[in-house]
């Protein structure tokens, strides 16, 4: 008994997922049983690195999905269209998907888990998030035996690589992104690496599998890393921290259905925190819960390799499923369960700790003003360090304790309206 | 439709896993229907953490296990007998099994698993290695159609809590064991943790689903940590790396069936890989496959909390089988579909960097003997480094490159024959 499956693009992912499938010797036995019936590209024109019989590569995309001879569509072309609409042709037909596109599940998941379960289909996308991580799996399947508290990932390789390169090289922004979109590790667009936005999606399908319910993306806080520097870096690292840009989705509170706080930006992360020492392009996804305590999953987030991986293990689990299951009910824990929307928090109800620096007029009584401004909005402060002055400012480096952001930010506020401060060149959070 | 379970043990794991179970809210929603029916203790006399209706707590293990009204037996007693018959008569009587026993199921998995298969019942180990960490399960479901290559553990919370506090402390062995069982962290006999046995068995545990085949554990090397002194923590501090318990499973050399190098001792790790920052009691495994490169798996290995949130989450998987199969065919993925040994390589035949610290006679011309007694046998030096004289002996450091393990026993039986060695206290393979 063979599955067969129809293979929509044939990039790096398709092109692993297929090198997978059709060198099946040395893995796992039920590899053997998976069949690229079709393989839909864009042309037919462009060289390949994987062959197939003749025929079974075509441009009618809407041919496979349509077939009723495909069991499984493997959607790997990523971008939002025509990729949604592909998979919700496909379910439609009553095929099960496997995809590697965080974007259109990350905006579209609502509309493609509603009609996958209306038509008694699978939706994997364990490729989606972290590369061949298994994180997805174990979030939906393991881990919610626990009630969990918060999901903190370095999810996006590119940020990654960048960050450790500005770390050990002591270099700017601009110029490692430079480097880094030459050697292939950044796009020649890289606004949703750089951005935010692709962690913005991982964190949205991280958290509505953590938490149980679905996420507007559109609630999700971002900031990127194109304000990070060196001078950041060097003082993050003098006062026992490392830069990373995390995704965090946090329940705000013991309550069952408290709001979450949903977040992408870059921050400040203790030395000593396991996070800490995730470097270049791989990814760790940090999960806290009761009683499990706490829990790291890490791994390359990124390559034909292991997004290939990730992919094929999903074939792998639709397909034990499929063997052994009568498909009269769909499998409760690899089908979508949940169709109410999480609560969100406003960035200004976080609770966090901050870094600022400030540059201010070199002059007595400054840091006693800040302290003023501060201690009015209730923002506790950890330590305050005045360092180099130089061309007549003093830079002051403020680490708060934990407040509430709007506070903070109300303390921001007046403190910019103070004659002695030239300027706030760097906010930052602290993990 | 509600799954009965029947607990027997109620120590550590059995009282976390009945915690879970009897405060559902916030999980997931499959938590919500299990039932403990029944549960086995040795004595009913004993006071306990949680609370059960009259009558469910019983001393009789053997009517459990064969109580028609039971679905699935939750194992949690540990050690060897009565575990291993309870085990193989709840699976005579039709039952599903979910057990935390590494020791029974590295013993006896062979039995236990035979006897399943026929019986058309699942066995399911997740809390037998790595506490709460997702590892049994994504090893044999999702990252089996990778052609996995080696699986390197921290799977021992007891010795990586003494070595880790060796380090930081610059202690010695005894002192921070004695430590270590005054606070809980040690047994009173201590030796399965200290002299590797512990981490034999779960080892062959991971080796098994990894590689697809029975491990003897009998074939398992294994050297514990009673030698690790705070020298050598020093030099290897020095040096870059270190000290840790390691248990590897690895396949030597490229072919799909290549025999396995399968072995635990403590072990020189490079600062910078990923084992090295895994401290205290948290445990870690790290695996390597084509094509998904290296991933990393993290947690607390142990502890109440950890262990049953694997025990629940097995149960969880049961439970979807159950609900959505029709249990004609045993799910490929959950049941045990191997029955052939793998083939394991003496620990001869292994190629690995040694560091070795030979305390000798201060006299010239010691270092070229040591170095010609290696070069006899193509012991390749990485370096030698002659460090303190002390009582008129001089301490000698050598780092190998990578050679036959065998080549290099033949060498140090030479050294040992000649008047310049006083004694050779350290001997340690380097990752």
């Amino acid at each position: 008994m063979g599955f067969k499956i129809g293979l929509l693009g044939l990039g790096t992912v398709g092109t692993g997922t297929a090198q997978i499938l059709l060198n099946a010797q040395g893995r796992h036995p039920l590899v053997q049983e998976i069949e690229i019936d079709r393989v839909g590209v864009r042309s037919l024109d462009k060289p390949r690195e994987v062959e197939f019989p003749e025929g079974v590569i075509t441009t009618d995309l809407e041919a496979i999905v349509t077939d009723p001879q495909i069991d499984i569509v493997v959607e790997t072309i990523g971008g939002l269209e025509p990729a949604r609409s592909l998979i919700l042709q496909a379910i439609a037909h009553g095929k099960h998907v496997v995809t590697a596109n965080k974007a259109v599940i990350a905006r579209y998941g609502d509309e493609i888990f509603t009609a996958a379960n209306a038509a008694g289909a699978y939706v994997m996308l364990e490729a989606a998030v972290g590369g061949g991580i298994p994180v997805i799996k174990p979030l939906k399947q393991s881990l919610g035996v626990n009630r969990l508290q918060a999901v903190t990932g370095i999810v996006n390789g590119t940020t990654n690589y960048i960050l450790t390169r500005m770390q050990t090289e002591k270099g700017d922004f601009a110029d490692i992104l430079a480097d880094a979109q030459r050697l292939g590790y950044a796009e020649a667009d890289p606004s949703a690496d750089v951005d935010g936005l692709d962690a913005a999606d991982k964190i949205a399908i991280l958290a509505s599998l953590a938490f149980g319910g679905r996420i507007k993306l559109a609630d999700v806080y971002c900031e990127g890393i194109r304000q990070i520097n060196a001078t950041d870096i060097a003082y993050a690292d003098k006062l026992g921290f490392v830069i990373k840009l995390l995704a965090i989705a946090k329940r705000i509170g013991e309550v069952e259905n408290a709001p979450l706080s949903m977040r992408v930006h870059p921050t400040l992360v203790p030395q000593t925190h396991p996070l800490a020492s995730i470097n270049g392009v791989y990814n760790a996804i940090f999960i806290e819960g009761e009683p499990i305590g706490q829990i790291m999953l890490y791994g390359r987030g990124a390559g034909a390799g292991p997004t290939a991986s990730a992919v094929v293990s999903d074939l792998l689990h639709l397909i034990g499923v499929l063997k052994s299951g009568d498909r009269s009910e769909l499998h409760p824990l690899l089908s979508c369960s949940h169709d109410d929307y999480c609560a969100i928090a406003p960035i200004e109800e976080l609770v966090t700790r901050f870094y600022v620096r400030f540059l201010t007029q070199d002059r007595p009584g400054v840091i006693g003003k800040l302290g003023t401004c501060f201690g009015d909005r209730h923002v506790s402060l950890e330590s305050i360090v005045q360092t180099d002055v130089k061309d007549n400012l003093a830079e002051i480096v403020v680490v708060t304790h934990d407040v509430r952001e709007g506070n903070f930010r109300q303390a921001l506020d007046e403190i910019r309206t103070l004659d002695a401060i030239h300027s706030i060149p760097s906010i930052l959070r602290v993990l």
